[in-house]
């Protein structure tokens, strides 16, 4: 059995669609990041970084096994069921270069452009302006890629493709018609009955995470960016 | 014969270092963004995100083979080599997990800290805060890993290491004696030749790129984050 750890966010739903698409026994244990649960003595054991999510294989390797990033997750996922990774060197470094593109691109900029335009508490101009142009040249180098090629890795479904679909959901409701190649891929994505369990894992509370704009106030951004995010441990 | 496409930065030192340490065959082609070499169509053609390192080998599998994004770099590194990876299922998805902590999060708050500390134009209190106390909390999650383990992967030196030592210098350089997990491991490192030697490569206009202090004017914040940066491809 594997305990994921997480809420509903885009990085937890990452792993959602793993668990599902590999067919592997899983549970969801919730954290509420608005309510200050990644900050827990017991959360900080299983990660010291504060961050959802984190999965604690019963059956991993030597036994309980804790892991968080979610590319390493995916990773691993990917290679204790065997699926969803290229056995042809070429075609898996390439599935890593684009699983990289997610987790030091994609999600970070992505990260950045929502707090400064959703959460922040004042209004930046020119943050907003550098994270929105960025968040655009990125979804454009992947509408680049998914117009010449069926999936992120090339001809094969990867966990590159997991990785990325759940940070997309919100820009292509707000764009659609502007990146064709996203849209195909996302719907052929859409169509798998695992990748839709998976999206929708952790739904509550959705709308204030993701939208920022419903219930979300002074004491959500302390916990997330304030004093106690950044005591010392 | 591996051609390593890039300039003095943290991300072409880190493949820079691994290519030593593997003593592998390579020759550095000097990328230089300052002047919007990344934006050339030929470099495009290598990486359409623009961004360096890239590594074209020549005898990759299948020929001549083309990949960017560092942690992916370095994966094919390690595996092409069969070096600086544990073989132990555990202990690999160990170094994965700090490699993408770099990757992730390292890589790109630091990157932000810098920009918004030493870059932009107009000087932003909140983004400023925002980053230096994100940095400062990586930092202590470094600290305290480095301080139970020898390494960040636990008993062996892996591409997890080479991938965090170059963002690290300014930082340890500007904050002696606060982090000494920190510097017993970046000690470590600098010890080995093969880490000297990927460090120094490509120095030319370091003073520049890193210290964001000596010559830098609104042209380079133009080809760095402005309309050419953004142009669509």
């Amino acid at each position: 059995m594997i305990q994921l750890y997480g809420g509903p966010t885009p990085n937890a739903r990452k792993i959602a669609i793993a668990l599902e698409e590999m067919d592997l026994a899983w549970e969801l244990v919730p954290i509420d990041i608005l309510a200050g649960d990644q900050l827990t003595p017991e959360f900080l054991a299983l990660n010291p970084n504060n961050k959802t999510p984190v999965i604690v294989d019963s059956d991993g390797p030597g036994g309980r096994f804790v892991l968080w990033e979610t590319g390493a997750i995916l990773l691993y996922l990917s290679e204790k069921s065997g699926h969803f990774m290229p056995a042809d060197p070429a075609r898996r470094a390439v599935a890593w270069q684009w699983l990289m593109f997610q987790v030091s691109g994609i999600g970070p900029m992505f990260g950045q452009e929502v707090h400064f335009t959703h959460y922040a508490a004042e209004k930046h101009p020119y943050a907003i302006e550098r994270y929105s142009r960025e968040v655009s040249r990125l979804l454009r180098v992947l509408d680049q890629r998914l117009s010449e090629a069926e999936w992120l890795a090339g001809d094969s479904y990867t966990i590159a493709d997991m990785a990325t679909l759940p940070y997309l959901r919100r820009k292509l409701i707000e764009e659609t018609g502007r990146y064709p190649g996203i849209e195909r891929w996302a719907a052929a994505m859409l169509e798998r009955p695992a990748v839709r369990t998976g999206m929708a894992a952790g739904v509550a509370r959705a709308e204030t995470v993701e939208g920022g704009l419903t219930g979300f106030t002074d004491e959500h951004r302390s916990i997330l960016w304030g004093d106690r995010q950044h005591a010392p441990h």
